[in-house]
């Protein structure tokens, strides 16, 4: 069956390559099983002198969650339609209805008009101990793993950040300390499209050899790479 | 050969679970091939609104690494005297030669006096946008990403941050503009040691179900998980 099939010979390094955000899921559940492997495997990942101040909220149809995720879908559809005005999706190839931009724009809203639908909803925590980027360093190679490991089991997800918009709100129904950043929100759920290999700029110009600004000539994109075509705004919110 | 044995075979799960930090390297170079899939894995990772605003200093050989690795390498250094000393690794059970936190101060002392033999040091870059922990969310995945790479190829590394001990000097000398934080010092190379799986706590004390410290009973390590024993200075510097 669709609900329970995943690839358990799917490789590190092409499991690596091929996933992509997903924001478009079916009504399937994700087992408890499948789920405590996802945490898991989150919590494989490093932290700063191995200290583990991560901690995760995972959000299903219990009492807080169902007025976290209502809270939630309110934020995301308010980030999205600022989102949308300011990057101009309704302007230029926006206007044609089958312009990369207009079935962006298309998904993006069918993601905030559903998000109270999520299976799944992560809340990614971590202690706050500078108060500045380091403090990423020990939760963002989590919710990589935990996005990694999703994928591993046929799910998909997205770490987003627009929770930021209510997060008084969400601290007091969910009762996420003020010593702890809430670093990321993460919906999961079966995707309803697919996973595959993403789309970046070339390789060579985000790594540098030796210096800033220095080509990096052993650097090379696999035979069949794709890249992303346009600026930021236009692959901004595909899946990617 | 020892040097270019790797296990192509490895499951995207079982990496996320086994993938050790790495701190002692033979003197195997890493090849310019294997290199190149490193940095592309890296590259695969999310950011925010796909903008692609990670770059990779890869320091080898050359001139400004050469440089670069004896300038991280005096930072390195002063980091874990100030470590060793403050976390009290030399008293307690550290004058006991068998002790747990002896082996990790040895560790730890034989990772920053050979730090400038480290066949390759990356500096992962991001460009600021909000100077918080966001800005994370943007780079750690894809140094996650790496550090898995690099183990699918049978490399390890470690994500540190004593860099910013010397960044004015560092930024100079590599010509790394304000504009992008310098996110982490990840030192990659073939493994003295060996991956496996990693010590953390039990899984329940990091996710909680539904809201903050309600247990997830669903949430289970797997049969012979084996968990990081003491306070968090213990385990601070040990391969994990």
């Amino acid at each position: 069956m669709a609900s329970t099939e995943h690839d358990n010979s799917l490789g590190l390094l092409e499991g690596l390559a091929t996933t992509r955000a997903i924001r478009r899921y079916t009504d399937d559940p994700i087992t408890d099983e499948d789920l405590s492997t996802i945490l898991y495997s989150a919590t494989r990942a490093p932290t700063g002198s191995n200290r583990q101040g991560f901690r995760f909220v995972v959000l299903r149809d219990g009492p807080v969650a169902t007025r976290a995720k209502a809270l939630l879908g309110e934020a995301f559809r308010a980030g999205w339609g600022t989102k949308r005005a300011t990057d101009g999706y309704d302007a230029g190839t926006g206007t044609l209805d089958d312009s990369p931009k207009a079935r962006t724009a298309r998904a993006m809203q069918h993601f905030v008009d559903h998000f109270e639908a999520t299976p799944v909803v992560v809340l990614a925590c971590v202690e706050v101990r500078h108060g500045g980027i380091q403090d990423g360093a020990s939760v963002y190679p989590a919710v990589q793993n935990l996005l990694l490991a999703a994928r591993a089991l046929g799910y998909g997800g997205v770490l987003t950040g627009w929770h930021r918009m209510v997060e008084d709100e969400l601290r007091q129904l969910t009762g996420i300390p003020e010593t702890f950043a809430i670093a990321g929100t993460i919906p999961l759920g079966r995707p309803q499209g697919h996973h595959g290999p993403v789309r970046r700029r070339p390789v060579r110009e985000l790594v540098f050899d030796d210096r800033w600004d220095n080509s990096a000539d052993w650097a090379v994109d696999p035979v069949g790479t794709r890249f992303t075509s346009a600026g930021p705004k236009r692959s901004t919110t595909e899946d990617a």
